[in-house]
């Protein structure tokens, strides 16, 4: 039984790396700032058990557990449109095992997709310093036809799009959406 | 220093009640299962400082805070457009206080409006077992023009949209939504 702090936790917790998901908030950040969009990620889910305070501003939690998430982890607008996503990063210089996001956050991205918004995943191949841009649709075609346990590279270079690393944003995913609404 | 289990806690420390919240997440599912709109409301945002853990699925957050919320509490799709809103209860009978809503959950309103997405508040007033939807624009106009900390009862009844309880969903805010994309 061991207190770690935050920054350890996440490292050795989470299989999501935090490179990926700083770029994304800078990106959001980049995208606010200059009023293209407005894109969040949504705080982690949690169940809240105990609660220590002495007034309404010095609440502090004492007892809470992680929850399964039942959407994805980015959502906002951009031209008027619902935009939905999951970003993931991988270790995997191959392919990306699909035990990486959970199946209702499949279902969720569906339903997104359904009723005509923009779903679709982000994921970096961090060994080959790489992140792809997979639509929603090019998702759905691959895990219906194919029996895997993971979505090969050679797909994302295929059907996804590459993400090139730029000054600002560093990773400019509305540029793969702009390409997919044209 | 007391410990609480957590429906004490929202009893005494939120002042938002939990029958709306109730409401909108049986409105929510209910919109989820008929496949009429995907929306969800977002996590409570919280920092994340101390986690005790011995495995992945045990891990226990031991020391957390409350951070003030930078985004409305509700998002999602509905006919493919971007919808977002904060929905709050008062015990006032005249007027719905301004205090109970931040400053920057108004300028992601705002933010959410001029992108074209549907952005509104959702307010009750409890004692008076009145629940109103105001949409974003009829908010603004009254924010700007009126120099005063909290908005009328007449304002709603006159701008808003009362949201009569039904069977189901108790709370269907969408209509009121439907009435003002006509």
């Amino acid at each position: 039984m061991k207190y770690h702090n935050i920054s350890n936790y996440n490292f050795i917790y989470s299989n999501r790396g935090m490179g990926l998901e700083n770029d994304l908030n800078q990106a959001n950040k980049y995208y606010l700032d200059k009023n293209i969009a407005v894109i969040y990620k949504k705080p982690t889910p949690i169940t809240i058990n105990k609660v220590n305070y002495k007034s309404r501003s010095d609440a502090v939690i004492t007892e809470a557990r992680f929850k399964i998430p039942s959407t994805t982890d980015y959502n906002g607008i951009y031209k008027g449109k619902y935009i939905d996503f999951e970003a993931k990063e991988t270790k995997n210089k191959t392919s990306f095992p699909l035990s990486n996001i959970h199946t209702h956050q499949i279902d969720h991205l569906r339903k997104i997709v359904n009723m005509g918004g923009i779903g679709f995943i982000i994921v970096r191949f961090t060994m080959l310093n790489q992140t792809y841009y997979l639509n929603g649709k090019e998702l759905f075609l691959f895990l219906d036809n194919e029996n895997r346990k993971s979505i090969p590279l050679s797909y994302f270079k295929e059907k996804g799009y590459l993400l090139k690393e730029k000054l600002r944003p560093l990773v400019d995913y509305l540029e793969a959406v702009e390409r997919d609404l044209r």
